[in-house]
């Protein structure tokens, strides 16, 4: 794997860019006085598919030689990857086999289904999740796309932060989520590569906080049992993605799921927008002060909007 | 009252533009399969205060002679346009004097006071508010900004139109909700005098359908107890407005509650953006395919996302 540099992350831009949106940055008086920053929120939850995700699942698929993608690709992510893998491949005309577990949510198999993805059900666990994308593979003969851990994948996710130090000159920060750590990965290296004074962090949820261990630690760890509301960002942070974010991400800023619902709700009332908990994360971190200085330039990346309006998860006692 | 022409919303337009945003112009591919047209929505629920009522009360605002302006603005709505009154009231420097029934939402009392209108509180009836406002008027001299029977309000809400059009070239139609046809009237004007051969339609809730029932009569009349989730619809036309929309309007769509309350349900799903019922009707009409041939290019003027959160209109049983 060569390292992932902010050429790559170029090439990947040129060779998507034709097929994703170019989606709009928003600002906000009022969020402006809140946070005491000057914020600037790059809406993935605009792009198609309605995540970043479609970014790198897209830049991995026209990567691959006709030979490999003559048989399909195949994952088994069930949020926002699969449905980004599901639509990618649609594009290049080629199946996508996703394997879901069986518990998966009526929204999220609507999803994949909608992009013309071909289920395959499992049981809910990682050997099973493990064991039926292995027997997929064999069987068909896709080539796995894997939701992080790819150099493809992270210069893909890279062009977030492209396009968004293009559009805002000067900015002072960069904020993201983190669960795997492709989107984290590829922000620093195009952030920086493109402006080297900025800062870069991560927000991870309290519950799920792998990277911020290890970050602190500089061992790469898993923790138990992860849960939070922010169900894209449960993933242990790849083996490739962490060397990356130890080496150019300045801090990595943790908040509960009370305050991710905040977020999430605080977001819609002000500024009108749907984000799902995984991108409201990042805004939530901002919200605690922690990334900047009195009136910085923050760039707050919202990652997707892919919100099942079944399960608002704010409660009236959640106050924002 | 001078004729409003396309010259007098240029020149309000040139007043106003720059403290207001330009809002932008989004696509879903998905709403586009859906309506067998290519959609572009003006996004003013991203305008400043949250709906396009800050375009029309800042151009009222500002075309005040210093006199005039001297002792502050009245107005007696409680809703989208008090927020607006109060907000430019702000900019220019003088006081916005409110008349709200005391039976209003804890969510739009919020909204006024946070942009520092000064709330008058009167009983929930017509006439008290009338009285109210009038008695606000007589003590404290400050000038009246009427929400939509004005010249200057009618050429501030054309701006939208103005904008929406250079933006998107080639629209077949555009089409916004209709109330007391401020926005309307404005929309009509600017679109058919920046391209001739556009249609123009409003969308207007069944519960409140006083200018479907005057524009299919020719004579303007009202409804007895309009009635409508869409709470900022529910005015009588104005007769300043409603000869322009009998000249230039092409037809008006009546939409019931639940088709309102389905279309803020999909938009916010699919396109990841809040609108609040008022502003969902003019989607909600084109849903109904009364707009527009197969393959049009309709331009749909989402007017506001003031949503109060604790009043989502849907329910279980409303599918979308």
């Amino acid at each position: 794997m060569p390292e992932i540099t902010l050429e790559l992350i170029r090439e990947a831009h040129a060779r998507i860019r034709g097929q994703i949106r170019r989606t709009p940055v928003l600002t906000s008086t009022r969020l402006d006085e809140l946070a005491g920053a000057k914020l600037f929120f790059k809406c993935e939850n605009f792009q198609k598919t309605g995540s970043f995700k479609t970014r790198g699942a897209l830049n991995a698929i026209l990567s691959l030689t006709d030979a490999e993608a003559s048989h399909g690709v195949a994952t088994h992510s069930s949020g926002n990857h699969a449905a980004a893998v599901s639509w990618a491949a649609g594009l290049r005309g080629i199946p996508a086999f996703v394997v879901m577990p069986r518990t998966a949510s009526r929204f999220k198999v609507a999803s994949v289904e909608r992009y013309g993805g071909r289920i395959v059900f499992c049981e809910p666990t990682h050997q099973a999740r493990e064991e039926a994308a292995a027997k997929v593979i064999e069987e068909t003969g896709a080539a796995l796309v894997h939701p992080y851990n790819d150099g493809r994948i992270i210069a893909g996710q890279g062009t977030v932060a492209l396009e968004f130090v293009e559009d805002v000159p000067d900015l002072d920060a960069v904020i993201c989520p983190v669960g795997g750590g492709g989107l984290l990965a590829g922000t620093a290296i195009a952030a920086k590569g493109l402006a080297p004074a900025i800062k870069v962090f991560g927000g991870e949820p309290e519950g799920a906080a792998d990277t911020s261990l290890s970050f602190s630690s500089g061992i790469r760890q898993p923790v138990t049992g992860p849960a939070s509301i922010a169900d894209g960002l449960l993933a242990f942070v790849g083996d490739l993605n962490f060397p990356v974010i130890l080496r150019l991400v300045d801090g990595i800023i943790t908040v509960p799921d009370a305050a991710i619902a905040a977020a999430m709700r605080q977001l819609l009332e002000v500024m009108k927008i749907a984000v799902e908990p995984s991108a409201a994360v990042a805004y939530a971190a901002v919200a605690t002060g922690k990334t900047a200085a009195a009136g910085m330039r923050i760039g707050v990346i919202l990652s997707g909007g892919n919100v099942d309006l079944e399960r608002i998860p704010w409660a009236k006692e959640v106050s924002v």
